[in-house]
């Protein structure tokens, strides 16, 4: 676990400055350590650009915690220099909408855009109210009869530093991919939490939603799937534990792909349910 | 059906016009007969912001074609003077990223945001490939079968002036919230087709995924149902002729349900996704 003076690596990478003198302009530093193959995981921009509107949102109504975000994915990040420029749409009296850019310099300094997010902000603790849900839990087997990314081909860690942040245990019902046989059905599903033991939280539900390998390994499409938009609602606080997350998909057509996730608590709650929007990846 | 000389009421409702010398802000025309409750409808201004941008971007590489659109709504919109400010955010080669705001002038004729969208363009007829979808189209009962919305409650369909300009036909098994006896299962689902004969494209498929009742009415909640947020993924130009619609939802919590709509055409493809955060009504 972490201990109580040590941030976590998940803090470190979605920390935000406000930049002095310039109002809602945030500073990044995008740690390699978020690589998946030639970028930065999307999951953990959502949480970067969540963690900057939470901050300029935040400091008015207690509105600090993201209920819903979209993001349209621009250009692949880079480790190095980030700049967030944030934007208080319209304060409400429940609800804040918000609006973001992340920008990163190229190579002659020029700023180039790299993802633009739409959110609504409000109190988690305040959305009190009846739960129905027909939605049920995913059936997993215990955590120490899932697969361990540790499992996965040492060239794919390579290009997946991330995984090693992460506590990912799949369902070895969902893995025959990395046997060579995938099952087709459109399906992933495991259990997540942080490799330094930090807990789980609105924030930490951006990230959870994109943090699994792409649901096209389970159709035998192997390669990168880039996300053309994602948009993730945030449906409760999460308790501390282990979380259970769900990839799937229903349609694959016109060389796009819908992935949807779904995030549950250790309390059986669902936290996070979000769809993105992918290009399929051609094939070898 | 519409004469060829004659443009169809949801071609007028969403008409904008390109304001002279001032790029990328077009002009619009809010009419009353695409009211609901108070305001309007939230489809139809998607398509009204979706038609600004097809005109922005798709002077470009042909994008024309919605793929993707995410709307945070910011406040009702009024029968009135509109206006759309556009921007072409990234053009790429497959597709275009773009942003949007519609505005309407308060009584002091102070500029309000109503809603904010951020999409990503392309051309529809490119995008080939395989179709490798495990959804299926609802089964329906034959069109004369099922139920029109010209059987509402009269009051409700003055509060709905949209509902005239719809042919709606929904099956009876999720109608037994007009009799008293909703399912409780979270699902609406029906035959559409425009009143005048104007046949689907994918801009009138903004229009589709918010056209038919709250699907808290089969929940046994009544009252109106305010969109914080609907993404829309049009997956392919839809064929002449009905289309399907379903609504269903299935987590209540908090305050809030997530509405899910899929759209089917006429030849049995699943043409768009959606997905939108809404807030649960009161108790009456």
């Amino acid at each position: 676990m972490t201990a109580a003076d040590q941030v976590s690596e998940f803090d470190r990478g979605i920390a935000v400055t406000a930049r002095p003198g310039v109002p809602s302009v945030y500073d990044a530093a995008l740690d390699p350590g978020w690589r998946i193959g030639g970028g930065i995981n999307g999951g953990l921009l959502l949480a970067l650009v969540g963690n900057a509107l939470r901050q300029e949102l935040g400091a008015v109504n207690d509105h600090g915690d993201p209920f819903s975000m979209s993001a349209y994915y621009i250009s692949a990040a880079r480790p190095g220099p980030g700049e967030i420029r944030t934007e208080a749409v319209r304060r409400g009296r429940t609800f804040t909408t918000g609006a973001a850019t992340l920008l990163q310099p190229d190579e002659q300094g020029a700023m180039v855009e790299r993802l633009r997010v739409l959110a609504s902000y409000g109190d988690l603790d305040a959305a009190k109210g009846e739960v129905r849900t027909s939605a049920t839990p995913p059936e997993l087997p215990p955590v120490e009869e899932c697969i361990s990314s540790e499992l996965a081909p040492p060239d794919f860690l390579t290009e997946a530093a991330l995984l090693q942040r992460l506590e990912l245990r799949l369902d070895p019902a969902c893995v025959g991919w990395a046997l060579g046989k995938p099952s087709g059905e459109g399906r992933i599903q495991g259990w997540l939490r942080m490799a330094d033991g930090r807990e789980p939280d609105p924030l930490m539900l951006l990230f959870a939603v994109d943090a699994l390998p792409p649901v096209t390994f389970d159709l035998g499409l192997f390669g990168w799937t880039p996300t053309l938009e994602l948009t993730v609602h945030v449906r409760a606080r999460p308790v501390p534990g282990w979380l259970r997350v769900v990839h799937s998909t229903r349609n694959l057509a016109g060389g796009l792909l819908e992935e949807d996730a779904e995030v549950w608590d250790a309390s059986g709650r669902l936290v996070a349910q979000s769809r993105q929007l992918a290009v399929v990846p051609r094939p070898a």
